[in-house]
């Protein structure tokens, strides 16, 4: 499979300008293009660059907007809830992110429910701006259906993903980023730009038969079968019902819901309100540590802590550059030929 | 398999006499029972009566405290810090989130951290308190280590459970309730009384092989791979860590934990803060209908929300009483001979 390495700093900066030739303001350009490039940085393609184009298409149709009016809708000393006007995830869960950690400097938690957002990127990302802060940061989200229930064999809630972040002392913070689906959207959409097949118990076609073709997968599954459903639903419920935008039941209903639309909570709980931070920190170093000298299974080298795969991935890509496979480089160079951007050398 | 039935509040009596004997105040005995019980009826066997020789166990070795000093660590308008001094877990929870639910109505959410608590029992029921309150309610526990990371053939983590429940209008409240292995110990306990195996995938023995006899457990599995395992680790980090008593890399490295000692978080948030609370739970309804009228998977007859079973048993034992195995009547019989407690009729 054919697939070029581009640095990352000229594919943030390539991406900006698309962005910016999208309709957004350079900030919000730059926010957008930093979280997409970030999550590639990490090794997570699925929510990296590869979404452009149909973050294009969305702009288009009316989905995503690039030139959102965000409103705060309710405001506590702990609480904050904002419309975020359909704006590209990054641009308004970053604003909310900071107001959330504000708060949890001041009262010890902060509380951040966003209505109407669009796709976010890798949730991690938010979870990790507490971390470096010296908080604990979470994130999840929730959409339309994209996931069979258990027990469904059609489309019936949200893969939606959770995001929690601690930090470390010696170590790098832990991330932990999952989607409750076994396998996230993008990881779908990455095989079909790799030309690759998925493996069984991924996903469902339209028809609810089990495929492994990603150009056939139209349903997901969730993990760990009653369980990543279950929490699957109470996120929605934590997010979607709890913003009055329930997406879900609308959608299983036949009704309209704008393209692309999400809603999302992010919290902040301040270390340093309960703790001394530093001792936090080696705490989180002594439990890594002692987990990675277990008796490893059979197979096992080593044990791995949440985030550590993609840390590695990161120091490696940071200095040899992101690859991306041919598909992702079509696409992305349609996409600035649209928009009249340049394409960088080397992609 | 002998067993017999006893009604729910006869056996919520007989265990609070249990408790005062051990000890506690009568108050403090009463919602311990009530917390057991509770789990008896919902068919959360593994976290009810069963646990009472444990607990006798657990106080006379210096563990589990009747009669604690508990002492409010620090707190601001929305968070609040507790040492449990190791009090009986539905003590200090109860109190815990009742004061986490007096914040939420006022600044939209609270966020509470117990430390040195002992065995919540089912942690579904304080998320659920909230619930009956308009509110969504949160609860996660970590204790020392009794689970194998992902990738390794020792304990290196607490199978952490969580809870999380939200009000609906006409269908009971969501509760879903769930360890981050695939079972919870006290199931692997409740084959050991039942005198039935356990299904592979459950437990590894004491040297880490795989086992499906529950006398043999010593270690369980997580759930859904690495994703249940990085759960459990932020788990541990939000509530051990947070609370400055790791428990988990102290016990791997041989330093004696007080047993028993256990460190919880409890959370609500108000739904009227951020929605309308007659339409949150309307839309709630409609999602779970929504979710239920999907056209179900192969082997399904319907589809079940977070909590459903555990309601139609509720209502049933409710009425027809709780069905105890000979192992669990025998264990609690001598519980009642050296406390000196007269064993109700029936039992």
């Amino acid at each position: 499979m054919s697939q070029v390495r581009i640095d990352w700093k000229v594919l943030e900066d390539f991406t900006k300008k698309i962005f910016v030739e999208m309709g957004m303001r350079p900030e919000d350009a730059e926010t957008e293009a930093r979280v997409l490039v970030w999550a590639n940085l990490r090794g997570i393609d699925s929510h990296g660059v590869l979404r452009v184009p149909q973050y294009l298409a969305s702009v288009q149709k009316g989905g995503m907007n690039p030139d959102p009016d965000i409103q705060v809708l309710r405001e506590t000393p702990a609480v904050i809830f904002v419309d975020g006007d359909h704006a590209f995830g990054p641009v308004v869960t970053t604003f909310t992110m900071e107001r959330v950690m504000e708060k949890a400097g001041e009262v010890g938690i902060g509380w951040g429910l966003i209505r109407n957002t669009t796709h976010q990127g890798a949730m991690g990302y938010y979870a990790l701006l507490a971390a470096e802060k010296g908080m604990a940061g979470i994130a999840l989200v929730s959409n339309p259906p994209n996931m069979a229930p258990y027990g469904a064999k059609a489309r019936g809630i949200h893969n939606s993903p959770i995001a929690i972040s601690v930090p470390a002392k010696e170590h790098r913070p832990l991330v932990l980023d999952m989607a409750t689906s076994v396998a996230a959207g993008g990881k779908v959409d990455l095989a079909v730009d790799k030309g690759v097949s998925i493996p069984e118990g991924w996903a469902l076609d339209v028809e609810g038969n089990p495929t492994t073709d990603p150009e056939e997968a139209a349903i997901l599954l969730p993990f760990g079968a009653y369980k990543g459903s279950n929490l699957a639903i109470m996120f929605a419920c934590l997010s979607n019902i709890m913003a009055g935008n329930p997406l879900v039941a609308p959608t299983l209903a036949g009704q309209e819901v704008r393209p692309g639309t999400q809603n999302s909570v992010v919290a902040a709980v301040d270390i340093g309100t309960f703790s001394d931070l530093e001792m936090f920190k080696e705490n989180v170093d002594d439990l890594v540590d002692g987990i990675k000298g277990l008796p490893k299974a059979e197979d096992f080298d080593e044990i791995l802590m949440p985030g550590e795969l993609e840390d590695r991935v990161h120091e490696e890509r940071a200095e040899e550059g992101i690859p991306l496979p041919e598909g992702t480089v079509q696409n992305l160079r349609e996409v600035a030929e649209k928009l009249g951007v340049e394409v960088p050398e080397g992609l």
